[in-house]
């Protein structure tokens, strides 16, 4: 029996130039995003489009992925763009969204230049928002939310 | 030129019987749940496959997806499952993880009995976990956590 398989397309491209950064969504997908400058945050998907290949998605444990975590580590406990499905998540602020130009402007994403947007979501805290946390010892020195992150020197914390 | 497309696969299935929820994984992919269970939630993303049709993934607006929100809302402005790429992401506890039968318990989750799996994530606080959050006012009266959420009678809330 052959293996079901799903068709992603595109809906947008991260554009990165200098400081700034904005997620360019393309023209026939820009009245999806009617309502969403309401939320202040919204939850990205893109394509790791870098990582989109037979051998990096054939990966399944990652050596020492983090400096200071396990010596091995299960990609599905990682956030590693290697993966069997290569789909990247990551929440951001909404600072300034122009419809008619498909472009949020954000402060900051964790994604190369010209990756693929697949979706986007509001960051719905009924959903997204966990109060009582647990991670394992290894990243205990990391931070607790995602604002204390950009204070963070994540300089030597990943192999990846 | 013709639009770039990507392939997924799935991973797994989301198992629902009675009271009991489990993300089921395929046996070749079991390896990488290595270390998951040190985390206290999974971010699992799944195929959203009976919304996944031209029609569904063609709509770009909602007509009052929400009962107490707005006439209109976009798609991304919302986490309904008919969107252009019907990938949904939600977080939930991790009960128990079994590695050698590729089973996770959870104690609930908001997809169909046979959902296929994509993805599953570590719940990365640094990441996913955002302090300052801005909603509309529409959805004011909806918890602002997630584990406030069982709670919460969610029964009259949505059109979809």
């Amino acid at each position: 029996m052959p293996e079901p398989r799903y068709q992603l397309r595109p809906i947008g491209r991260i554009e990165i130039s200098g400081d700034t950064a904005c997620l360019r969504i393309d023209e026939p997908f820009r009245p999806a995003l009617e309502g969403l400058a309401e939320f202040g945050h919204v939850v990205v998907l893109f394509w790791c489009h870098l990582t989109d290949t037979d051998e990096l998605r054939g990966l399944l444990t990652c050596e020492r992925p983090y400096t200071k975590g396990p010596e091995s580590l299960g990609v599905f406990a990682t956030r590693s763009p290697a993966r069997p499905n290569p789909i990247g998540i990551t929440p951001v602020p909404i600072m300034r969204l122009d419809m008619a130009e498909g472009a949020i402007e954000v402060p900051y994403i964790d994604a190369e230049n010209g990756t693929p947007i697949l979706d986007l979501k509001p960051y719905e805290p009924s959903l997204d928002r966990i109060r009582n946390i647990r991670t394992p010892s290894w990243r205990a020195h990391w931070p607790e939310w995602n604002e204390d992150s950009a204070m963070f020197d994540w300089s030597s914390e990943f192999n990846f």
